[in-house]
């Protein structure tokens, strides 16, 4: 088993997308200071959407901004399409991850583009990417969501997974994750799934899980991903957001219980808990009318917790 | 990896005894009727303790005749000591659970005896049980509680743990548990901890994991018993419960959740969700001021969701 696990932050992103609350932008700055503070290294800051479809999001440009004068931190966001790919280069994004539905009707739904029109848009944003220079370059990943099911098409078949994973690589991206946005994975089947894509998209490319918790599945698949060498996973401080276009998906893997459970198995996060909770406290005043959830930060600690010391005691 | 898997239910005891509600002698009746009418094969129906300790459990005697009746169950008590053992005998349960603290502080407070008078108590009801006829010999499990962890104590050592199984084995008991009584345990634990224990009592004795939702490793902890071949888990409908005895410990997992999880992996339980389901309803008529759990009730079943089948899909 990995020792060193990255957890991608995603909650200024995924989280703030899906509460009606707008987070004011200095609060969003000092937020993602303390979250960078506490040692999460890549964060999903935003999202290049046209801003009156999220205008939780309408600052990204401004939050990217921020978040790039943070040393050390892998500075994330969300691009539907080319152009905002367009803007996430400008703004000068580490990374740039585009959502693609394994389900097509949840593409057509989410995005309102088939599969062939996703693919495109892929290929158009590589060769954005292609013409700058090396040193000046985002990572581009695939993240297929749906990747375990869909609340319109019900199964997703595997095989389905494993070929467009293989397209997207194809297309050019350089990493491809695997999204199970509405919260219908079971441990058999991450493992199941992990391993057959990471076969196709090879072991470099492939960008890790990203889970929600919606029947309360999520660290148990965490630990299913663990098991097939998974080192990458997602997850939102507090579990808020989920989907605004998948019924009944409620919110990501809690950073704080994940944080937890991978540093009580003796695996590295490189988080400090107590700093998460300081950074938690940022978020509780700032939409202090969203629900915030977590088991560990409602129940404490263990007496005598010890972070990457306790595992197998 | 096993296909068959034991749900042991314990609401009907640790669910009960921890909450403020007296449920009614006839809607516990209703409710493990319905329990049992789902498919779960065992029961934890009460605990023979002193009824001003628990009165929520004083009608033990007249639930254990009433679950004998149901075809096919098995009929589970919790016995404090040889007195409780020896009500639980004349009421005429299969199966006799005495808990047994790992970590000594907790057993002081829990039941005032050390390590040594709990084992005194142990050999006591051993004795009672071989002067039984064979064909009348309820089954005896020591459960060992705080086996991963103390609020009192902090660590508890493994090695402590696999020596007072083994001393639990010598005593007499047929079978040894392990209970995460106050959510402690991480996925890396269980499975170091179960292959030790189960090394020491043997696969046969080793009476599978009991586990809480406090820090929200449940399922996550099951699936690191499965990994180990673990086959019987115990688990609350609605995760009421908890201990009363040891602060902050909330309740058990969640038996719907569990169900699910199971069945989706393409385990078999025996259990019918639905039918599941409707024994929910019974429960939460019944204590309709008291919190039920659960994150399938809650966002349902997935579309297209079929049980026992769906495994890697």
């Amino acid at each position: 088993m990995t020792r060193e696990i990255l957890i991608s932050e995603v909650g200024p992103r995924d989280g703030l997308q899906s509460i009606k609350t707008i987070m004011p932008t200095p609060a969003k700055k000092a937020w993602i200071t303390a979250l960078a503070a506490s040692g999460l290294r890549e964060i999903e800051v935003g999202s290049f959407v046209p801003p009156h479809l999220l205008p939780q999001l309408a600052d990204t440009a401004e939050i990217v901004a921020h978040a790039l004068t943070i040393p050390h931190l892998t500075v994330a966001v969300l691009v539907p399409n080319r152009h905002g790919a367009e803007a996430a280069i400008k703004a000068g994004a580490h990374k740039l991850t585009i959502p693609f539905s394994a389900s097509e009707t949840h593409s057509l739904k989410n995005v309102r583009r088939t599969h062939a029109q996703m693919l495109d848009e892929v290929r158009s944003i590589v060769a954005l990417l292609r013409a700058l220079p090396a040193n000046r370059r985002p990572k581009f990943e695939g993240g297929m969501s749906t990747a375990f099911g869909c609340t319109y098409e019900g199964d997703v078949p595997a095989d389905k997974v494993v070929r467009l994973a293989q397209e997207l690589r194809e297309a050019g991206c350089d990493e491809v994750g695997l999204s199970d946005s509405v919260g219908y994975a079971n441990p058999a089947q991450i493992r199941d799934l992990v391993v057959r894509v990471r076969d196709v998209v090879g072991r470099d490319a492939f960008a890790g899980l990203h889970l929600h918790n919606t029947r309360g599945l999520g660290l148990a698949n965490v630990v299913a991903g663990l098991e097939v060498g998974v080192e990458i996973f997602d997850s939102s401080m507090a579990g808020i957001g989920g989907c605004p276009f998948a019924p009944g998906a409620t919110g990501n893997i809690v950073t704080e219980d994940l944080v937890f459970m991978l540093e009580s198995m003796g695996l590295h996060t490189g988080v400090d808990l107590t700093k998460l909770f300081e950074a938690r406290k940022i978020l509780a005043a700032a939409v202090p009318t969203e629900e915030l959830y977590g088991y560990v930060p409602a129940a404490g600690l263990p007496l005598g917790y010890r972070a990457s010391a306790a595992g197998a005691r």
